[in-house]
C-alpha cells in the first residue's frame, strides 16, 4: 500500500535512547484524517514501554498517545473534520467495531482487540502503529476526536490521556453535584480527576502521603487533603466517599481507603497494574456491599464528551513544555515525579532540529 | 423490665457442648411480636459462633436466625401481624432506623449497628439477644417477616439467612431475564443462588470443583455446570459472566474467576470473610472495568419480597429437618460439607423433650 516518509522520534531496540528517526505511515485512505501534530504528551506508559517494562516491544517504537494538531488532509469519505480543524488523538486508533463492547461505545474493551496508538497491529499496513512523537499522524475518523477552540491547546494533549481515564470511572459510576470523590495521588492522573469531578459539582479530597501537596491540591480545587499517613485524618473520613478514583501507578495497600467508602461505595483502581498486596480483606466489602473495581481509559464518544466539557469548563492540564530533543531528562525526572503535571512536547522541535 | 422464661438450646461457655437451658426473653412491648418458634435453620455462622472461631461471644449464646413459626402474641401498636398468622425472623432484630442505610431500607448496613438476632445488644433489656434455637421469640414487628402460605414452613427458614444472602445481590446488581450469572459453591448459599437467579430468569452456571455436584446442580435449575479445575473448560466460558455469586465459605482464589466475568462484571463475595489470597490481580479489573464486591444479607423490605417472590414461584429451599437434640451430628456433618442444603430443627423436639 501507499505510504509516506514521516519523521518521528523513537528507538530501535531495547536499551537504547530516543533518537530522531523516520517511519513510514500509510497514506491516507477513505475515511482518513491526516493530522500534523502541533503537540504531544508524555504519559508515563511512553517511559514504561521505551524501558522495556511491560514486555517485548515491536521496533522501531515511536512512543505517545496524547496527541493534538490541525488537519492537513482527509480522505474522500471523511465527514466530521476538514483540513485546518483542530483535531485529537488518544490511546485508540482502531478498533474491531463489531463486537458488544464497541456497539456500546467502549472501544476500549473491544472484545477483539482494540489498536493502541503505537505498537498495535495496524490492519490497513500489516504493520505495527507509531505514535505522537512524530510530525504528523493518519487515523480514521472514528477514533479522531474535535479540540474545542477556546482552550490552550498544548494544554488540552493530556486530556487525551490523563483527562479520559479519570473522566470514564467518574461518569461511569455517576459523579455530580454533592458526590464525595477522593483522590488517591497527585500526579497526571491524580489532577485530572481533581479538576474534573471537580468540574461535575463534586466534594472532592486529595489522598496524599506528602504535605507538600496540599497547596497545589487546594489550588487544582480539591476540598479537603487528608494525609494517608495520619490515622486521625484517616479516621476523620470513616465512610465517607462514594468513589474514590486510586490513581498510584506503583504497589500499595488498598485496604486503609476501603474504609473511607460509603455504603455502596468504590474504589477504582487506574493507575497499577498487578497484584494487589498486602492482600485486600473481604470483610469491609460485605460488610458495606463495597466494591474493587478497574477502569481504561475510555470510548471514544466518552472522550469527545469528556473534551467538550473542558471546552464549557475551561479545564486544562497542568504541563511544563519541553522540545523532544529533551525526552530523556524528562523521562528522567518523571521516575523522580518531578512534574506539575505533565511534560508535553512541543513538536515544532521536531521540525526546527532539521 | 418484665420478661419470660423460654426454653432453649445453647451453650455457656466456650467448648461446651449445645445444652438445654432457660432464657429470660422481654415481654411483649407496644410494637413487638411474640413468636411461636416451629422451624430454625442451621446457618454455618452458628456453628462458627458456638465454636469460638469468630471471637468472644456472650453467654448463655443461643444460636439460630433462620427462625419461622407462629404469632402467639402482639403489643398494642402492631399492625402487619395478628395472632396466629405465620411470621418469619432473620439475622436481624433491630437498628437505628434513623441513620442513611436505614432509611433506604439497608438496615444490614446501619450505620449505628445493626441489632443480629443472636448476641446482639438488645437495647429494651440491656442484655444480649437469644436466638432462635428456642421456643419463642419477642421482635419488634419492624424485623419481622410475612410467611407465605403456600409453602413447606420447614423449608422456609432457611430463606431468612441463605435466601437472602443471594437474592440481595441479584436485585441490587439487576438481574433479570438473559442475565448470565454464575454460582460458585453448591451449599446453603449456593443452592439458594441457583433457585433465585432461575427464577429472576437468568442464565444459571455452577462453578464447582466436583463433578459429584453436576447432576444436583442441573436439578435444582443450572444451565450449565464448570468445573473450575478444568482449564479448558474454565476457557470455554472466558468472559461471560454479568455476576458471579461466590458463596465459597473458605480462602480461596478468586482470580480464575474474574476472568470469566463480562466487561462490567462484578464478582460478589458473600461467604468468606477474610483476606483474598492469593492476590487479586488489578489487570482483569482495569482491562474489562470488572469489579470485586460483598453484599451481607438483606434489608426487611428486600427480605419481604423475598419470601413474596419465593411464594409466586414456589421457591424453597432444599432441607434436612433435624431434632434440636442432633444439633452437634448437624455441626459435625456441616464441616464435612455433608448436608443437601440445610439443616433445619424441628422445634416441636425441644418442646417433647420436657
Amino acid at each position: 500500500m501507499d505510504t509516506k516518509k514521516v519523521k518521528a522520534y523513537g528507538t530501535e531496540a531495547l536499551g537504547q535512547d530516543l533518537k530522531e528517526l523516520d517511519i513510514s505511515r500509510r497514506a491516507v485512505l477513505e475515511n482518513d484524517v491526516e493530522i500534523e501534530i502541533l503537540y504531544c504528551g508524555v504519559c508515563h506508559s511512553d517511559m514504561h514501554h521505551v524501558h522495556g517494562d511491560w514486555g517485548k516491544e515491536k521496533y522501531p517504537l515511536v512512543p505517545g498517545h496524547e496527541i493534538v494538531g490541525r488537519v492537513i488532509g482527509t480522505g474522500p469519505g471523511v465527514t466530521k473534520l476538514k483540513i485546518g480543524d483542530l483535531a485529537g488523538v488518544g490511546c485508540l486508533v482502531d478498533s474491531c467495531r463489531t463486537c458488544e463492547s464497541c456497539k456500546k461505545d467502549l472501544e476500549q474493551y473491544c472484545l477483539n482487540g482494540s489498536t493502541v496508538t503505537y505498537g498495535g497491529y495496524d490492519k490497513h499496513s500489516g504493520g505495527h502503529t507509531f505514535g505522537g512523537y512524530s510530525e504528523k499522524i493518519v487515523v480514521d475518523e472514528q477514533f479522531v476526536l474535535k479540540v474545542p477552540l477556546n482552550l490552550d491547546l498544548a494544554a488540552v494533549a493530556p486530556l487525551l490521556c490523563a483527562g479520559i481515564t479519570t473522566w470514564s470511572p467518574l461518569r461511569h459510576w455517576k459523579v455530580g453535584k454533592g458526590s464525595k470523590v477522593a483522590v488517591i495521588g497527585l500526579g497526571g492522573l491524580g489532577h485530572m480527576a481533581i479538576k474534573l469531578a471537580k468540574g461535575l459539582g463534586a466534594d472532592v479530597t486529595l489522598f496524599s502521603r506528602s504535605k507538600s501537596k496540599e497547596k497545589d491540591a487546594f489550588d487544582l480545587g480539591a476540598d479537603a487533603v487528608v494525609m494517608s499517613t495520619d490515622k486521625n485524618q484517616m479516621d476523620a473520613v470513616s465512610s465517607k466517599f462514594d468513589l474514590i478514583i486510586d490513581t498510584v501507578p506503583y504497589i500499595h495497600d488498598v485496604n486503609p481507603y476501603i474504609s473511607t467508602l460509603s455504603i455502596d461505595g468504590t474504589l477504582v483502581l487506574v493507575g497499577y497494574l498487578g497484584g494487589l498486596e498486602p492482600i485486600l480483606n473481604s470483610v469491609p466489602l460485605i460488610m458495606g456491599r463495597k466494591s474493587v473495581a478497574g477502569s481504561l481509559i475510555g470510548g471514544l464518544a466518552e472522550t469527545q464528551e469528556m473534551l467538550d466539557f473542558c471546552g464549557e469548563k475551561n479545564i486544562v492540564s497542568e504541563i511544563e513544555v519541553i522540545r523532544m530533543q529533551d525526552i530523556k531528562q524528562a523521562y528522567d525526572r518523571m521516575l523522580k515525579s518531578d512534574v506539575k503535571y505533565r511534560f508535553v512536547i512541543d513538536m515544532a522541535s521536531l521540525k526546527n532540529q532539521q
